[in-house]
């Protein structure tokens, strides 16, 4: 490892304070209000479930076995409310399939029922799209957790949509392979769901979004048709690109119930640095400097406020690693030779304090160490949520403009805010904007809203860059979409789901055929 | 650069033959057979054009200006012959837009007169897609070259779809980008043709294919709805993913006419290696060794069978850089530092010799060596040619029997052919399978077909890796996707462009609606 200047004194060894994990035991074992209480939503004129419905569902999945349709309320409970308990459903029944012919018949019966139905992963969406609204019928993927094939040659996984995205890594891993995509919730979140909701994450910088990785996809419809959408290829031209109605469009086109996934050769070599810069033009000009010194290393490209890192020190009880700054960068490299990328990160670091936009800063190649740095980022968002009510945006800008807003908010709100937070993967033009205040008011609301989605909407940004529209994002979708394309929209629903059966008042904006039905 | 063993030999200053450049003149202007005369093809119920229908097309695009509605029958008859010159239609007029809203204007009134049309980019499709089959209008792209934007922060570019690949490639090259695909076609197909067909090419082992690069596109529908899916950034989750109906479905769902796409940075260091191995199972180890030893810098690795490279190298009168092997690999790295990128190759190289996977080799950096041996690959296609008659199937197929269908039929052809051969990409597990014969014959047809379709199908390949269906391959579609897939496919096509008049004759297969009406 190369260090200079400031660099050197702030070398490898240098220790970080240990993470102090706090939980929020309390809060998330409150169950919160029902959806449908909170918020202005009408059920739609779908079916209530009967014992009959009851008796079906046990007939397709086993019968004796009982452990795969769940009614006692406790049981189901867990399955109506949503990761950050934020919304709450009171759906009945839930249903685990093994197989695509299950999903298949079940699908075909509730659609004959009009029984509505809300597909679930691993239940860690951040939109509330992954629970019912009213009392729509789960149908969980859970068990559904087979994989297939990993092709250590071409790099190719195929598997069912239940499996777990950690387990995933682990057994690709084996095979010198990554999966494309890192998620903080891959411990839970399902292959499915990732795909279903395009997940984005913290490889996205390198390997690119799943559009690109995911192959094929097997895919049910409302109906019961199974589409075999599914290739083992990367190249392979025959016919529309089908497989991408259904990633992104959160289940409400179709359940995705198997799916082959290319994945990269994994990168033996990772290195971290922590950087301290002055200002967001800094940033900016360190974020090109990188793509161009560390190029094909350069695997993820973060920036942090001095609002953000200073909450999640403070509230986890953490040291960051250098003084303060306005700004901080956190850069990561992974390659296939270690001297390689350590030579090519010492060389950035040394050109970008000669040229005088980044100020200080360490690098490390040790685990613990990353680790902990990389808290230092990945724990903004809960520390921001301890002081109380936090106002979250994800929205993409362009990189000109990219900080403009968290400026022109902290003005707009003043005093009403404890924190006016802006940090994101900005390798990707990706901004997480927060606002922490003591308590939710509508003063503060009626600051921030529309005001975020107008100001994103004006430089053509995107309203939801990687959490996708769910539940609760639907009546802001018109700030990125306009008509013509919401049109077709409906028209691709209409076209798949007739009876809009699937994952109902979802992704489509409110005031829709599919809701008022 | 370290070079060991029979590398030291064979090392950099060793002349490579120069290329004698040899045309087929006298083919190329050969006029051919009409493709309903060659073809069982009917034509649709569409309107026949007339001289009002040609003046509403002048009014549209600029009244006096005749340049932009060409009638001349020998100024129409270039747009009505592929670049294989393997079909011909006899379309009348073709018309130039220079705007979306003329483009929209242009279809409003063809869909409402049931004129049918054909999109025409660059023209340099393998399959027949891109010029009339019948007397369809042609709107050309190729007055939509503006390049709006290039912002080489996010990396993004922004242009009309009829700018050529080749000059979008060296605008975006003086700002340290690299456009993500690359084509031996480069210098006359547009971008918007290579989206619209999913193009693949040389450096999707690296850069990943269109639906992962391409951020967004403004397509006009048949009936002239503009629909802006646009958008500049890597994250946006705003409902439907729309845009990929247009990505590869050759312009019968819509005209892109605006996209943007991401660029990642420039490689400042290129090396490219051509080796000799013994088998196809070393070929296949080599690859593997080669993604783990290369990792982020492999751009490209081709096969080259020994059949492959005697057709070019005598035909073309070029010379192996090594001596003669039952297969070659041709292995290019490209990184962001040319000492680094080296180092890996020449160990790559050492450990796969010791092992015994790679038996000769060499290795250049010198531009012109490197495109002398690209010439080895690129020009294989022209050289069999040369025997008289080629059948060409261009498929993707597992790793584990990427080579056997060769061998197969080899065997099953015998003395009919000329030269079987198999050469292409396998780091995409892409094969151009080719055999060459003095003339076609149906009994040689007979044997080739469908048996390389079923072949294929039986290993669940892919039929049209990358050149896409068109009006060649129509009728082997179903050997790639089954009946629930072509199902949607229809009723895509049917609530895009309702009166079919989009590119008709062309990705769904012969029996359907569209065409028949």
């Amino acid at each position: 490892m190369f260090l200079r200047g400031a660099f050197r004194a702030l070398a490898l060894n240098r220790n970080l304070t240990p993470i102090a994990v706090r939980t929020f035991a309390s809060k998330q074992r409150e169950v919160p209000a029902l959806t449908c209480d909170r918020y202005p939503v009408q059920r739609g004129s779908f079916a209530e479930l009967t014992d009959d419905d009851v008796a079906v569902f046990r007939g397709i999945l086993g019968g004796a076995d009982t452990s795969r349709v769940l009614t006692a309320a406790d049981e189901v409970q867990d399955y109506n409310i949503d990761y950050l308990r934020s919304v709450r459903g009171y759906g009945r029944v839930v249903l685990k399939p093994r197989t695509t012919a299950e999903v298949a018949e079940l699908l075909r019966y509730c659609n004959e029922r009009r029984l509505a139905v809300c597909p679930q992963g691993g239940n860690t969406g951040l939109v509330g799209g992954s629970v019912p609204v009213f009392d729509e019928v789960v149908l969980s993927l859970q068990l559904m957790d087979t994989i297939e094939r990993i092709d250590e040659y071409s790099g190719i996984v195929v598997c069912q949509a239940g499996c777990v995205l950690a387990t995933l890594e682990e057994q690709v891993g084996a095979r010198g392979l990554v999966m494309p995509l890192d998620l903080g919730a891959k411990g839970s979140c399902h292959i499915g769901g990732n795909v279903s909701t395009n997940a984005g994450g913290l490889r996205l910088v390198r390997y690119g979004n799943l559009h690109g990785s995911v192959l094929g996809v097997e895919a049910v419809t409302a109906e019961g048709r199974v589409l075999d959408l599914m290739s083992n290829f990367k190249k392979d031209n025959t016919g529309y690109h089908l497989k991408h109605l259904f990633i992104g469009s959160e289940g409400t086109l179709g359940i995705i119930t198997r799916l082959s996934m290319f994945c990269p050769t994994a990168s033996r070599s990772v290195n971290v640095a922590f950087l301290g810069l002055h200002s967001y033009d800094d940033v900016k000009r360190t974020f090109l400097a990188a793509k161009r010194g560390l190029g094909e290393v350069l695997s993820s490209c973060e920036m942090i406020d001095a609002a953000s890192l200073d909450s999640c020190t403070r509230f986890f009880g953490l040291q960051s690693p250098i003084d303060k700054y306005p700004f901080y960068m956190l850069i990561e490299t992974s390659g296939s030779d270690a001297g390689h990328d350590e030579e090519k990160l010492a060389r950035f670091l040394e050109q970008t304090m000669e040229q005088g936009l980044v100020q200080d800063g360490t690098v490390t190649n040790d685990s613990t160490k990353m680790k902990n740095i990389w808290k230092l980022r990945e724990q903004i968002a809960d520390s921001l949520l301890s002081d109380g009510y936090c106002f979250k945006y994800d929205i993409s800008l362009p990189l000109d403009q990219f900080y403009d807003i968290v400026l022109a908010v902290r003005e707009r709100v003043g005093d009403l805010a404890i924190n006016v937070t802006g940090y994101g993967h900005i390798g990707d033009s990706n901004l997480h904007l927060n606002v922490s205040c003591a308590r939710f008011t509508p003063e503060i609301y009626g600051l921030l809203e529309p005001f975020v989605y107008e100001y994103t909407s004006k430089l053509r940004g995107s309203v939801s860059a990687e959490h996708g529209i769910g539940f609760l994002k639907r009546k802001y979708l018109h700030y990125s979409k306009q008509t013509e394309p919401l049109r077709l929209m409906h028209q691709m629903k209409q076209l798949l789901d007739p009876n809009g059966i699937l994952n109902p008042y979802k992704v489509l904006p409110p005031e829709t055929p599919d809701q008022s039905r």
